[in-house]
């Protein structure tokens, strides 16, 4: 059984993921150029590159973080704003061929099953022109790591999918979520079986929201 | 049906990986400690050693390449030089608690079966003194290359362990030996499950002897 519980629904705005935009991002965007920022939380990425000359629209599922990120865009006093849109990534409101890139970092992972994590690509797919890029960053698998290491044995016959995992509301002791961490074929093969094929890839470490130090990866990959 | 064909039993002398020793492992050696070098090939890492005042032995299965080894460390004339030992990793010719450090620089990936594997790393374990380390490097699956992508699964039906594929002979087209690429999970679970803990763990990524680039692992794990 699946449970759909996203760690995005009720995370309290400021406490997110620290991963950082990898510079390699700069090769694939030119100023005027139209980015979808998937899971844009409070707007840390959306928001600097709306000031920087590129059209930006920004999507969350989380009203209360999106109200932080346009609260914080209209403190910048500019004309260049992204625009903030509450939207779930498996069904995009926007028209195909509309951006000529998509960034999703921290998002895949908190997609609970494959079929719902390829669904997710294919819409990108869809609304990205014709050589469009996808940009990803998430988390790897770490098995070296004892703590996730039981962590993903003990979530096992809950997930159904190794690698994934529970994580417990710390007041209630209840099951605040699920959350996925990647390998390199589970990556891969969602990005070339829907529709694009692989251009950059990076192995790196990341720190979760919980200030561990785990795998990551960033990929760059472009529509086929 | 396992293959038991090993790419080393083969090899040309100098025709070998070209996996550089991590600094890291200074962390773990010092003067006058008894290291094993398993897979010791032309003894491009046993002779330094030997000469820097460690009391080395270098095991291998092929006969040639320790001829190599030999020629090449009675160069040196020196009388600091490692003993070169025809040995098979999974029946060591030593006493239990022999040595302080034993090294497996791509090695592991040609022993061709789990159970083959696990048989290494106890062997390893019992020669090892208590507390002893052992450091491994070794290749890592790569499935963002579509080159090493089609390997796995094509070599899937034959090799029945993912990760595994076949090389073949350039001259005779026929299958020379196979060789398996690890995932992290892989070589975490093959030493905390036959005795060891992991103490130092690097993502890396190594040329092959075909002169591809793909991922890499670097580990040095205690004995407990």
């Amino acid at each position: 059984m699946q449970r759909n519980l996203s760690p995005w629904k009720n995370i309290k705005a400021g406490n997110i993921p620290t991963i950082e935009l990898d510079p390699v991002i700069y090769r694939y965007i030119s100023p005027g150029c139209r980015i979808l920022d998937i899971g844009c939380a409070n707007g840390k990425v959306s928001i600097p590159l709306a000031l920087h000359g590129y059209f930006v629209t920004g999507i969350d599922i989380n009203t209360d973080i999106l109200r932080t990120a346009r609260s914080s865009s209209e403190q910048k006093n500019s004309s260049h704003t992204p625009s903030f849109v509450k939207a779930n990534a498996s069904i995009l409101p926007f028209p195909g061929a509309t951006f000529d890139v998509a960034f999703m970092q921290a998002l895949l992972g908190t997609v609970v099953s494959k079929d719902g994590r390829a669904r997710v690509i294919r819409e990108v797919c869809r609304v990205l022109k014709p050589q469009g890029h996808i940009y990803i960053a998430d988390f790897g698998q770490t098995w070296r790591s004892k703590i996730y290491r039981e962590r993903y044995i003990n979530g096992l016959p809950v997930t159904k999918e190794e690698g994934s995992f529970l994580a417990y509301d710390e007041d209630t002791g209840e099951v605040a979520y699920t959350a996925h961490h990647f390998t390199e074929k589970e990556l891969v093969l969602l990005l070339v079986e829907n529709g694009f094929e692989v251009e950059y890839f990076r192995n790196d470490r990341f720190v979760t929201r919980t200030g561990n130090r785990v795998n990551g990866f960033v990929i760059v990959a472009q529509k086929v």
